[in-house]
């Protein structure tokens, strides 16, 4: 992952004519990238940590494991959203962890926050850096120090039990990395968030991610079986069978810990084969309430596909849904697409099942390609973003969930926000919608938002982030959806849990983080 | 519900000839009943509420609500299982609650936290009295006086939501009056545990109950949307949108809290149109590894059926999965039940795809009728225990889950561990097994035990059962799937969730219940 922007260089590409000129005549944006600093030339903040500090570190990790190494602090220096990137892209001096660990197993984990705990060294655990609400900020809180515990050594797949269709996975493989582990076994986890190609078990676990294929696998909290998690005072081992009335569900309180509670070490998790076979199926619907109210019908009747998604007017208009392909050739109305897999006989009669349902609810078929295509295009969205940043465009995203006879009005009252920050400050922006996640009771709403960035984009986006994030709250949905707390919206935790809900996480906090060195000023308020 | 035994009166039905006759065979018992105590004439421990405490509790709930009676106190003594009854049935003086308030809200259960908090009184929240784990026992803890705080009045239905699937109930409702409330809006839970008949929608919330249905409904656990609890410390409403990654999710930390750390007053539940048809097919397979393969092929291939149940030889050989006719026309092998509900639609589409793998995987289908006879019966068995027990019979019934893979190792231990103890006290006894809730990655395992009662049957049946729950932490398994901890799985808790994850739950009550009157020696070691 590069220091300033998203994924490797190589999937970095400069923008189209076609999307320079819509942008042009949109925004009047002229489409010249800016060049950015080459990572050597950025100064970061001097290290803090003491020459004792150093030394007990690196006893527990080992000399080659403890990096103080400039380009080490700056791949560690956060994570990838748009005001993330846009303050790496300033001018001055940087901030980084002071240090980086990369310990190799639970028991160094363990060490390390003991140690860490001892000599009051704040603590940011580090998967794959994918972060886009401040989740991975160096925040020293009140400590002199931070270092970053990057869990990429914890990367191994044990446990392997086709026949209960479990595994262990450790907490630093990334996405492709624990898929290609599974398929030797003939296994797929089917997790693939937008941030799947870098982000890592640990991460998933302890921000409650989704998938695209959240339909057919469910969420990440609904795959973990059992939990291994490292705290300063000892640790967890989470799960023991597939359901249990043993009290309080005491994984729920560590998945979505975002590392404020314990370091995710190992997660077991349910696989399922390799999928026999895939169909695919795209629709179009006359508009959002048409295709949101078929998308309900088929989830309701439990005939849910494996990926289910609704683009409203404006994205489908764009073609945003097929990121690789912005201002190609468009559908009119909303484009949904639908995919299915299994074994031949689940995928037949699930898809004929829902796909009856679908077309009685207002669908149009549109065949096989926009499926595929949306397939091939799934996680090419944050280069696009990247592209975008480069010349002078606003590009950010934003999500939430809510009840499906409240989708309509969350929708409209977060668009409202949204446009009208934006436009207040003389930059009109285009808001657009999709549907990413449905549930028998409700739906998550996923907003990108794109326009000409101001004087000041950061402070730009943050007027408009804090109006959005207080429609979300007004109009009673979640603060979020898959993008976890972090930095960013931990001032609405209080509106999402209570005041006494925030007091309970505190306190569980100080039982297992007794000197506040877990992720300091991040989830909890 | 009556004092010392399951349900209605009008339930009760003495042991037929048939199931006489075999018992005397088997056991040696000659089937004579007992006469049980009337209830006026049981003494009971004398009220240690003070005066003071008594009017300070009635400026709460009004005169009319703050009760001391006799009968009152009798029927909040404690929950059903078999050594609860039991001791109900021994001489000598019983314990009670010093009082029992029937509150009016959501306001007066807050109000009566406030004053049991500040006077020292330990409180026992009370649903249905289904307990089987020793939740309700009427214990005081280190305080001088504790009062049953019984929901019946808390039984609204509001905030239906046709569109979303949701309805909000309250905590005391009935499992038979939340689903009358619901059927008038179209609606059903489909929550069918085997205490469904009196337990309440706050029971099965604080207990993590799951029901008969829950291969199509989910656990409870899964259909809560929204609790909102009350504390000494104060209120939570937990829950905002049907999924989040807004860190912990609290809910899993209230559901399963066993009235030790709040009281659930309300829960808003996925809920369902009443199915339009239900398809009822029972199988034989000839063992029980046959017919668990054939259910785990069906629920990790995503086509579970509503209900999916299996019962092992000796089960299916005494005819026990229809309670109402032990010992009648028996079939060989193992029985197994399925029903499909839903739209006609979706039950043709599943069903075919079910009953194509259930066939593949070695069943034999039965058609209809033993799977009807099933569902008529499938409350029955508390009664049949209740005149077993009045004829010197031990039944009891104990439970645990685990992975697909170590199914059969557990099913052996916990037999073994249960015909062994029973045996080494000269009452050999009949162990028998079902499943009843499957998961892609495991299954619950669910055991009834018959035999002779000893001199002594609530020590007897405690040596049987501290053998199982060693057994069961020993092979893996849960310490309990559906039942609870209460005061009977206590000791195990430490075995499931680890010294740290105890010290965790004992924080979350210092926050929420910092004097400790919520139901003291239950849940948390």
């Amino acid at each position: 992952m590069v220091w300033d922007a998203w994924g490797s260089p190589s999937g970095h590409k400069p923008l189209s004519d076609q999307i320079r000129g819509l942008l042009a005549q949109v925004f009047g944006v002229s489409g010249e990238p800016v060049t950015r600093r080459d990572e050597g030339d950025v100064p970061l903040r001097a290290s803090a940590l003491t020459p004792e500090q150093h030394a007990g570190l690196v006893a527990v990790v080992g000399a080659e494991n403890l990096s103080i190494d400039h380009r080490d602090r700056m791949l560690h220096a956060g994570g990838k959203s748009t005001p993330d990137l846009l303050r790496r892209r300033a001018d001055g001096e940087q901030d980084a962890p002071d240090a980086v660990a990369f310990p190799a197993d639970h028991a160094e984990v363990l060490a390390l926050l003991k140690y860490c705990s001892a000599k009051a060294i704040a603590v940011v655990p580090f998967g794959g850096g994918t972060s886009v609400v401040g989740g991975l900020d160096p925040a020293r809180g009140r400590f002199p120090a931070v270092i970053a515990l990057d869990l990429g050594r914890l990367n191994t797949l044990t446990d392997v039990d086709p026949i209960s269709g479990t595994a262990t996975l450790g907490a630093g493989l990334s996405g492709p990395q624990a898929e290609e582990l599974l398929a030797r076994h003939g296994l797929s986890l089917g997790h693939f968030p937008q941030s799947f190609e870098y982000a890592t078990i640990g991460g998933f676990a302890a921000t409650r991610s989704s998938g695209q294929a959240s339909a057919g696998y469910g969420r990440f909290d609904d795959m973990i079986m059992r939990l291994r998690v490292a705290t300063p005072a000892g640790e967890l081992d989470l799960g023991r069978a597939p359901a249990s009335a043993a009290g309080p569900d005491l994984r729920e309180l560590f998945s979505g810990s975002e590392g404020a509670l314990g370091i995710i070490t190992a997660v077991t998790l349910r696989v399922h084969p390799v999928p026999e076979t895939t169909a695919y199926q795209a629709w179009s619907f006359p508009d959002f309430a048409t295709g949101a109210n078929a998308l309900r019908t088929v989830i309701q009747a439990g005939a849910a596909p494996t990926v289910m998604r609704l683009s409203d007017e404006a994205e489908t208009g764009l073609n945003l849904a097929r990121a690789g392909d912005i201002g190609g050739a468009a559908v009119g109305g909303c484009l949904a697409v639908t995919t299915f897999e299994g074994t031949a006989a689940h995928v037949a009669a699930r898809s004929a099942e829902a796909i009856e349902l679908l077309a009685a609810a207002g669908g149009t078929a549109l065949g096989e390609a926009p499926a595929q295509e949306w397939e091939h295009g799934r996680f090419a969205a944050p280069y696009l973003r990247d592209a975008l940043l480069d010349v002078g465009v606003l590009c950010e995203t934003l999500e939430t969930a809510t009840s499906w006879a409240n989708l309509a009005n969350l929708k409209a009252k977060v668009t409202a926000a949204l446009t009208d920050t934006l436009t207040a400050q003389g930059t009109p922006a285009l808001v657009m919608c999709h549907i990413s996640h449905t549930y028998p009771t409700g739906a998550s709403l996923y907003f990108t938002v794109v326009g000409k960035q101001a004087e000041d984009p950061i402070a730009q986006w943050a007027k408009a982030k804090q109006a959005a994030g207080d429609a979300i709250v007004a109009a009673g949905g979640t603060i979020t959806h898959h993008h976890a707390v972090g930095a960013d919206h931990k001032p609405w935790m209080a509106d999402e849990i209570g005041d006494l809900g925030v007091q309970v996480l505190r306190t569980v906090k100080s039982a297992v983080d007794p000197a506040g060195i877990l992720n300091p000023g991040k989830l909890i308020p």
